[in-house]
């Protein structure tokens, strides 16, 4: 026999797909919802419920809320001429923790990628042309991952919009924060020494 | 602003309760299921609602099923006379997937902790009394953790037992099934050697 009745091991199952979930840790997961049914169980799949009703991409901007339209692309405050395009909703959400921009975002929903056979209209990047002359862009940061796909990516997006006389820029790269150089890899040294500036 | 809407804000929050994920592993989670609404969160939530219905404790052992009695509890072949105690549910499923043991079992529901003031009458200690007796029990295999409150949770037991005729054993303790010698600790390596045996 299986060691859990049908309907716990189905729920297991779903649980393990959720990324930093395995197989080991959705059953103890699951084992503590159980054992918290009415405060933690009950409120979780409500919650759950309620979310998967009500999420929906913003038409304009990819960014995840309620309604047609996300609040940032709703508030009239953050029209001021910059885009911030971005992968992920998860870098969108990281750049509104630092809370140091101030203008509207274009979530694309991935990186270009020849090898996963992703190309232009894959991704949000007719709609972000689109939306560079129809918002009067006068600035896109292209806040992408320092990957090789994210790079590739924003070589191509600073090539479409190479002809339409918007300034486009992106994140500076160098020492983190707080980082120590010690633990710092080649590349980012490198990168921080080529671009230092005066004090 | 916060960075996501209220509802999913709520979702993430409860999210970071589970174990295993914390603040930001439930965030990219959350993330996840709402890219995945359809075919992973829906079926989630409603995976979950099921459970969070149907699952209860068995009344006899302590398991987790669907019913007033677990599946173990009310197979008759399972009625061999031995008592499996394990500390927890996960134990006892751990057990089960080894497929070793054909009795039935007792789930403590913790072991006895003077620090967190567990006496034997918050776990389940005087139903598995009743139980050894109702249940003509003939042997009281003692599954706990090797742990200290473990340990002196198992040495209660036994003497709870000593009177009642019935024979009480422990898990053996020695070297795990392809365990190397150089990565185990001192006190293990101590415990197979103590209790060595001929070949």
């Amino acid at each position: 026999m299986a060691e859990a009745p049908k309907d716990i091991e189905a729920l297991i199952e779903i649980m393990a797909r959720l990324p930093g979930l395995g197989p080991r840790s959705a059953r103890r997961a699951v084992l503590h919802l159980i054992k918290k049914r009415g405060p933690l169980m009950r409120p979780l799949a409500e919650a759950m419920t309620r979310v998967a009703e009500a999420a929906r991409e913003c038409l304009n901007c990819g960014n995840i809320g309620t309604a047609e339209l996300c609040p940032i692309c709703t508030d009239a405050r953050r029209a001021n001429g910059q885009i911030c395009v971005v992968e992920d909703v998860a870098d969108l959400w990281a750049m509104e923790r630092g809370g140091a921009f101030a203008g509207r975002y274009h979530v694309l929903g991935g990186t270009l990628s020849a090898l996963d056979d992703v190309g232009p209209e894959d991704l949000r990047i007719p709609r972000l042309m689109d939306r560079v002359t129809s918002e009067h862009a006068t600035e896109v940061i292209l806040a992408l991952n320092a990957t090789v796909d994210g790079q590739t990516t924003a070589h191509y997006i600073a090539d479409a919009l190479a002809g339409t006389g918007v300034s486009v820029t992106s994140l500076a790269q160098g020492v983190p924060i707080g980082g120590e150089l010690d633990y710092l890899d080649d590349g980012t040294i490198s990168a921080a020494l080529k671009a230092r500036k005066s004090i």
